[in-house]
């Protein structure tokens, strides 16, 4: 369940709900936990200081979730939310996803360039005045003023919260489709460093065969530090372990960032999901992932230099095909449909209600036509399908930047306020490794798809295409740029428009070229599509709380969510799937090869490992992409599992909760001091974690 | 639209089935030409003698359609058509698809070794024989006893054909879901030869991109010629060709052999290809697809040794996407069922035919659950999806035929009958080159995903895969294999069981293994899927015809059709499009550069064109993949077009025909003419066409 899960691939479709809880359903924000149904179902009374204590000691982290498990700023994840800190300390010679990562002493903790680490320190309801701002207004107008007062508290909260000594980052937060306006403000930590991490071949045991997949042997565990001024981080209010773990049926609470669901999507955005988003994406995707590996085939350094992209597009095409198999459910789309007229049916009989929302379900619809004229367009040009390379949307940020960072705050295109910018900047500076023929290969890849979906003729496609191949413009462009190099990027981002008009770094020449089609593409989509279908989930939100009460918990948004449920497994074909699978069956299972080779680290450790220890768990909590890394909570407030991805059932969670099948996967405690005590052997870190008592 | 889009892609669903004629649509059998609605249409009188004339003058080929247009065995085609001769003709160095080919001479002319020609010369109506034969049979029995009638009848009638010293290959045909059987007789010539093929540049100008679209640029035509005992074909019964072309509005007719419709799926159908089968095929040839680019960039010589495989391929593609765009059309869909459910209320409200066959619709929804069961193992072993490599097919058919030769006729499995073995032997024993590189491409990419869609601890899975990677597997068994021999495999083929039984080759070692598993899975999908769908079809067939009369065309299955409708284009986005292209913008839209570049024999002769020769053309015939190379025939009976392809529109016509878009596209006879006098000006061809007057 790499971070990857997370984008939403559907622009303009992200749709922020509220669902009613049912059984152990729910991704609940910590305002508005559901206590009383937790101590009636469990036993367990959560109070204010615990939700503190779990709040506090909980991470969020580039697309992953983690939790301090020190007072010394050591941070759990799973090992494929480090992938990306991996592959950038890597080289053409040295996979450090291959060997793992063992600093040893803290002057060995390298850096991660592009990681960050935030707690949630503060929640504030802004709704009030985001809807007192917008009130009256016509929906293009409404979404700009919306936009615009958000970015304007965000600043207006950082200011305050640096003027008081105590600087947070803010972030404004739409919930249950605009029913909800927040502001959530953070601790951030940006020096954020690789401390462990344990070999690909035993962390993603069973690959994309297994991904997805329960049982399974999976030890996808790593741990980070945050620092500060250059010393790791005081972390008082860290969580703790309880290396023992849970029993089946145990209550386990998840706290983590669920990063996207569409249950509350209306059956036409539904509908526009399963016929026109999801079967090309998933077939851009296929043909990548076929590209990929046969790149990887022609040579061990094509291999490493392509293995964590092609493990994050493998997940990606996982889920995407789940999605569209859920999708095709008739009896899951009937029963959308069955609620949607139903509520239709509840407002179309309160009059007051009627008069004032309308038909909002028709205006999406209608919203959503207006959309197919351009799609295409929109998505290869803005949405940067048709220009796939990482030198190619460093061009467009700069070009972009250069244009917005003058403008006032809150006039700017909302990715570059100041709330974004500290980040982005980060992500420029970052000297991570940009291999030239990679960039060729998606390049190539995806001018030869514009053309295909275009059409030979389009105006864009004949510009770029009728001289060259795509290969011919691929190499061109990579051989010809200096955005390689994290100086020449800092220079443009410094240097500002000036620097941007004088260069001719053919991709920046390039992206200066396309973007005022590509804008002109956003500016109708912000219009016509995003303002029409934001207005009416809000109006719809505002019934189904009217007609439905607050019981409710939002869409998941990649912030800190709550779920509780219980350590179980399910019935499959009729048959029942254990809870815990063991050590054991790991070493049945190898077959010498990948990805289901074992390490020669736990070949050489066997004989002296417990076989009977666990080593994964399921739970029926209700989670999701941006989950990963989230701690599994006992009801004491101990960490007893890593959640790091759920069961093939999980990922139709997107749409509904199945509660009979949908689980998720965890690393069981037991497995990960089985593996620090004897397997590597990390005196600082047994010690730090309390193994050796 | 090259005859891969012919190949059934659902093993189990494909249904035949009968539609009744609106507008312009439909695939008529040569018996039922609806004479009537051609003259009150068109004012065109068809007679006896004009049909037999054009039904003489029209030749079935491998998976396209051709015409006689010499007395001397002279066959025009598309150039789509002879590409696997053309592949199979070339080399490492020298790629006749790029080149093109012209022989010159009758000498010259070269052995198309997996080629046939096969001219329809009699129809015999067999319905009674058959349904008598199983009247009365559970499914199962009945399937069984309807495979060997029809087995027995094909050999009866080439016995008789043969001794009446006229002999004829008969094959058995089912038309209207079972509604019909006929016994389809053909004068076959398996000695073709290649007379004349363009430049791939310029038959296929667009490639891949302008594939399925219209306006068009491509000289898609090529010459094959007939030999009998060593000497060209006589057949003065051929067609002449019209090179002024027909003028907008002119009606015309196809004779061909379109591959497959599904129009007379049941919903249940549908679903199931729209849910199960198109999703996941779709992925794996987009995967594939990938595969085959990124390989065809490694050198000259793997680009050229994969460019037909992936040409096909990215045909597939496009057919199927399209096919599923029709299919999660939900207007289309409930069109279908809406006719569905009046037929079955229609069915519902006649006693005696309700009581006779009771709710065949129900029993197919059945049957395709029942399918789902088991339907990756059977797709994956007996479909031949987790082996894709033709060496493993060679040994697949190869340890087959041994087992099934020996049996009496009747009691083979179908394709292992006498009707078809000719043709087995033949594409055995053609020496076709096979190269490594591309075999263990194609079959470690079958093996991985049979290893993800089955799971890596399947019982066939782990027996396979679990000491050897797929990389590893694929390089064994394709380095350690003698299959590429045509010489080895004929050695197996005379040898029998004994032969195969001594054979250490690993493909035929593992073809062996794994065939008793294949052969039950086969047995269950026979007995319990098709059995029943086809017995339900039959039902259903029957109820159409006592309630909707006979003015019906069935379903494509490759056999002779005729269609009337005339030369059109279309109005797209509110704009018409016009019916006829011209040579001048296929300069215009050049781009140097493949698929957009025109060769250089063009560009020399550019200076004594005409630029204002038509070039292709559209028609609102209604056509299907198998269609290619199909005649374009006037009301005179001379040919003025030659079919090549379709619209995107065209693609929904598996499902149904779109009256409005649907369009045929051909290529002109004027640029024919342009090409052959003034491009490549082959004498002896311009004098056998007449085009020297």
């Amino acid at each position: 369940m790499p971070s990857r899960s997370l984008i939403p691939f559907v622009a303009g479709l992200v749709g922020f709900g509220a669902s009613i809880a049912v059984a152990d359903e729910g991704m609940w924000t910590f305002d508005n936990v559901p206590r009383d149904l937790v101590r009636e179902r469990f036993g367990v009374r959560i109070d204010d200081a615990w939700l503190d204590h779990v709040r506090l000691g909980t991470v969020r982290l580039s697309g992953c979730t983690g939790s301090f498990v020190s007072p010394n700023g050591l941070i759990l994840t799973n090992h494929h939310c480090v992938a990306d800190c991996l592959d950038q300390n890597s080289t053409r010679e040295k996979s450090l996803i291959e060997s793992g990562f063992i600093a040893g002493t803290r002057e060995k903790e390298i850096d991660c360039p592009t990681q960050i680490a935030d707690v949630l320190e503060r929640l504030e309801n802004v709704t009030a005045k985001v809807q007192d701002a917008t009130r009256g207004l016509a929906e293009a107008d409404a979404k700009e003023r919306r936009r615009q007062t958000l970015t304007a508290l965000e600043s207006e909260c950082e200011n305050t919260s640096r003027s008081s000594g105590n600087p947070l980052k803010c972030q404004a937060v739409t919930l249950y489709d605009g029913g909800q306006y927040w502001l959530y403000q953070y601790r951030r930590y940006d020096d954020v460093r690789l401390v462990f991490a344990p070999e690909e071949d035993i962390a993603a045991f069973g690959g994309d065969p297994d991904n997805f997949q329960f049982p399974r042997w999976c030890l996808d565990f790593s741990l980070l530090r945050a620092y500060v001024n250059g010393a790791p981080a005081a972390t008082p209010r860290h969580l703790t372990i309880n290396f023992g773990g849970p029993e089946a049926g145990d209550p386990v609470f998840v706290s983590g960032h669920p990063g996207s669901t569409d249950r509350q999507l209306t059956v036409a955005e539904l509908k526009a999901l399963r016929d026109r988003e999801l079967p090309p994406t998933l077939l851009r995707a296929s043909e990548l992932r076929g590209r990929y590996i046969q790149f990887a085939k022609t040579s061990d350094e094509a291999n490493r230099i392509v293995a964590d992209s092609l493990s994050g597009l493998e997940n990606t095409i996982k889920v995407q095909r789940k999605q569209l198999d859920a999708l095709l459910d008739d009896a899951v789309m009937a029963g959308k449909r069955d609620a949607e007229a139903d509520l239709r049916m509840r407002v179309a009989g309160n009059r007051a209600l009627a008069a004032e929302i309308g038909d909002p379900w028709q205006r999406i619809e209608d919203a959503l036509d207006e959309e197919a004229t351009r799609w295409l367009p929109y998505l290869y040009l803005e949405g940067g399908t048709g220009l796939n390379s990482r030198l190619a949307r460093s061009a467009r940020t700069l070009v972009r930047a250069a244009a917005e960072r003058p403008k006032p705050n809150a006039e700017r295109l909302r990715e570059y306020t100041d709330a974004f910018l500290p980040r982005m900047e980060q992500q420029l500076a970052a000297p991570v490794p940009i291999y030239p023929e990679l960039e060729r290969l998606t390049l190539s890849f995806s001018l030869e798809r514009m053309r295909e979906w275009l059409g030979p003729d389009a105006p864009i496609v004949r510009r770029l295409l009728v001289n060259e191949t795509p290969d011919a413009l691929a190499a061109r462009l990579v051989g010809g740029s200096r955005l390689a190099d994290p100086a020449y990027r800092m220079e443009l981002w410094k240097g500002g428009q000036a620097a941007i008009d004088a260069s001719t770094d053919p991709f920046i020449v390039l992206a200066r070229e396309l973007d005022p089609e590509a804008r002109a593409l956003r500016k109708w989509h912000e219009d016509n599509v995003e303002a029409v279908i934001e207005a009416a989930h809000e109006q719809i939100a505002r019934a189904r709380f009217q007609i439905l009460g607050t019981s409710v918990y939002p869409d998941a948004t990649f912030t800190l969510r709550l779920n509780f449920g219980s350590v179980q497994g399910w019935i499959e074909n009729g048959q029942p799937v254990e809870p815990f699978t063991y050590l054991e069956r790991l070493f049945e299972r190898a077959t010498g090869a990948q990805p289901f080779r074992v390490p020669d680290s736990w070949q050489a450790a066997r004989s002296t490992l417990d076989l009977g220890t666990r080593f994964n768990l399921s739970t029926n909590s209700d989670i999701v992409g941006g989950n990963s890394g989230s701690p599994l909570i006992a009801a004491d407030g101990r960490i007893v599992g890593l959640l790091f991805d759920g069961n093939i059932h999980s990922i139709s969670g997107a749409y509904w909760f199945d509660v009979d099948k949908n689980r998720a996967v965890a690393v069981h405690p037991a497995i990960i001091r089985e593996a620090l005590t004897k397997v590597y052997k990390v005196a600082p870190l047994v010690e730090e974690l309390g193994l050796d008592k």
